[in-house]
């Protein structure tokens, strides 16, 4: 009971403080703009892969951006940009906010844009509200998100060395690219932080589908970052004379991978949740018309909050191969590829924090699951972590078509910033299981 | 009355002379083991693609054999292999047969094979029983076949001066082939023969399927040979993220496209027939585990002696295709490329013929649709025609493991020289509606 009198008066207290402090709606938009127009194409469409001269000129704006907003700014070993806040205690950790700039090619103006841009943003409007926080603050502009969340892993620990020779999408190794932005690969290790160096890291991002938009709501907290598991599946049948060979006496594998793509499909509507599952790849290799194909290859990817729902899921789908490989007698294996990322739950209290910074702001929200990575899952081995999404318009992403309105921006940028003041006043906040 | 009463004698008459004429089983099979000689690779397997070294040193072999037994020979202008040998009346058309030699790429030692060294072997038991036929005869061994009927093209005025630029499984292209094997592209159009100038040609070949082993008889009668449709199938949805996009919010082009396997399959099964139709190809255009199919590329090929019944199934596929594209919110289209061959028929006559020689050697047959193209589809345009199959070991065929017994052999070989021989003695053939 004292505990929740307590808290009540916390949030009376906070509530009155910062309920009046709100972000610049026009400013947000603004700078997306503005920040578009690096890498911009004749086409005016987005070219800023990681490393590439679009990248370096999009990060020097934003760099540059953070040092007027008082950030002290620099680059680390990664090339990640890091801003830093002193705040009112020096013995806290810091709670870190941030996105990335980075696109896939041919890619929108808000998918990272938006997050860093409203990370910013906060820094902008304590400062013009002559807020000082009692914990650091801390901007972080990932770099090469697109690319495998390559800053963040290096932040995490997770990006080792042999990953450096892998090529980017801008033609350059990480390596390479690494240097072009002013990192040093060299001393990639020293940027790796610990468990607990971070009392908290929060990101906003557009939501990559459509849910929010169609159902009129203005932002969702995530739950947490599903897991994946992808299989390579091969479909072994016998390839024979399109011409020769009688109907009923083929062992057609592009029969069997069939019916085994809507089992798939069968199998995932068949459970209860926001799980997916998807055949992304397929083909007969050295097929031809006038071939029966004798084999095909297919991928399989499936993503649950519930690594324990998506095994199931595969247990279900094997047990349908079992049976259409008996009926087309064919042989149907799978490989696991173990490229497998364990879900990423986002800390239980700072959603809480989330959900009451809406509610104070009368801002409508549900809960949803991330079905996309962020580089928030790796800030989670980290710290707790939290992300909200805002709506994209028909959910379009990864596309120049991406768009969102000014207000649903501003509406995602204050439930951040009255996430950053709640969890900077909050004393009981802990490290919970994350 | 009269006719039939005609008939019987001449039918006994035939009996009594050449009942007894047999081809030898031993020296049949012995040659195709001397020809299998020809382009075997160290691993045993058959490397004889049209104008390589292994079909050069064949043909030169086959010829040397051509010329041993009497014949006549020369390469003509398209590099076909021609023996001739008189008959006792120069103004009669000659009666002709052959196949070819070549093979597909790792092919086996009987397609094609067979049927050229049972034309020799016909040659050879003339010869050894002294009979002198009406008809001049003339043994065709036709060029590339595996590469797209070449030589028996030219023959039939099919093969344009266009094609010859067209590279062949060798990596020369049909002209550099043509040359390499003795024949001279630049007088292509002279060996292209008139409408009436073969009273017939016969062939036989392995089957390709393993109708004839499954039901335990001896040889097929062709009654034609197929028409054949090809189409590509462009499935489109829309491409998305497989991570964050809901399973009830999917265009996905894969789930139709895999319906639409499906339903190639039950509306060429709900047929009447032996009609056939395959997808032999499919493809997702820039494809990835972790994106939903925006796209998908696939063929359809359908084979049937009618035409007819080949444009029904389409109507009943696109009926389907328009079903599954509103259930799915995808469009599929359709595109005939006109690649088209239209069904080529048996002469009824040359059929009783080869019914009335196998069952006056009490070999059991069948009448069968032949699903594969021959040369003989092409020397249908110059006169009747007639096929014949002999069972193949599991129906394998292009393949180094293709088998028909010594015995199945001389089964097939004996039909056709009692088929050569009825039909030179039969007064009243005659060029039928071929």
């Amino acid at each position: 009971m004292k505990s929740i009198l307590l808290t009540s008066i916390l949030f009376l207290f906070a509530f009155s403080v910062f309920a009046q402090v709100k972000v610049n709606e026009k400013r947000i938009e603004q700078r997306i703009f503005e920040l578009a127009e690096f890498g911009k194409n004749e086409k005016g469409e987005g070219q800023r892969v990681a490393y590439s001269q679009g990248d370096i000129s999009g990060r020097a704006y934003f760099m540059d951006r953070m040092r007027k907003a008082g950030l002290e700014v620099h680059i680390d070993f990664a090339g990640n940009i890091i801003g830093k806040r002193a705040g009112k205690d020096p013995s806290k950790k810091p709670i870190a906010f941030g996105s990335h700039i980075d696109m896939v090619p041919n890619g929108g103006n808000y998918d990272g844009a938006y997050g860093s841009i409203t990370a910013l943003e906060i820094i902008e409007v304590l400062n013009e509200n002559n807020i000082i926080t009692e914990h650091p603050l801390e901007l972080i502009i990932f770099q090469n998100e697109e690319g495998g969340l390559v800053g963040s892993r290096a932040l995490s620990g997770n990006l080792n060395r042999e990953a450096l020779s892998q090529k980017s999408a801008s033609g350059l190794t990480l390596e390479e690219g690494i240097k072009a932005i002013g990192g040093n690969p060299d001393r990639l290790e020293e940027v790796a932080r610990k468990k607990g160096d971070l009392a908290a890291f929060i990101e906003i991002h557009i939501e990559q589908s459509k849910v929010l938009e169609s159902r009129g709501i203005d932002v969702a907290i995530v739950e947490g970052i599903v897991g994946i598991e992808d299989w390579d599946i091969t479909v072994t049948g016998m390839a024979n004379h399109a011409g020769s060979t009688p109907m009923n006496d083929r062992q057609d594998a592009l029969i069997a991978a069939s019916k085994l793509v809507l089992a798939v499909n069968e199998v995932v509507n068949s459970y209860e949740g926001a799980q997916v599952g998807s055949v992304g790849k397929i083909s007969v290799p050295s097929g031809a018309p006038n071939i029966i194909p004798g084999k095909v290859e297919m991928s399989l990817q499936m993503r649950d909050l519930s690594s324990e729902k998506i095994m199931k899921m595969f247990t279900d789908i094997e047990k349908r191969a079992e049976q259409i490989g008996r009926e087309t007698n064919t042989k149907i294996q799978f490989e696991n590829l173990n490229l497998g990322t364990t879900p990423t739950f986002a800390s239980q209290e700072i959603r809480n924090k989330m959900a009451q910074a809406a509610k104070s702001l009368g801002i409508t929200y549900i809960n949803m699951q991330s079905g996309a990575g962020h580089d928030v899952q790796e800030m989670a081995k980290l710290g707790p972590i939290g992300l909200v999404f805002i709506p994209s318009k028909d959910g379009i992403s990864h596309n120049p078509e991406e768009y969102s309105s000014p207000a649903e921006m501003a509406n995602g940028a204050n439930v951040m910033l009255q996430t950053v003041l709640l969890l900077d006043k909050d004393l009981i906040l802990k490290i919970d299981n994350y």
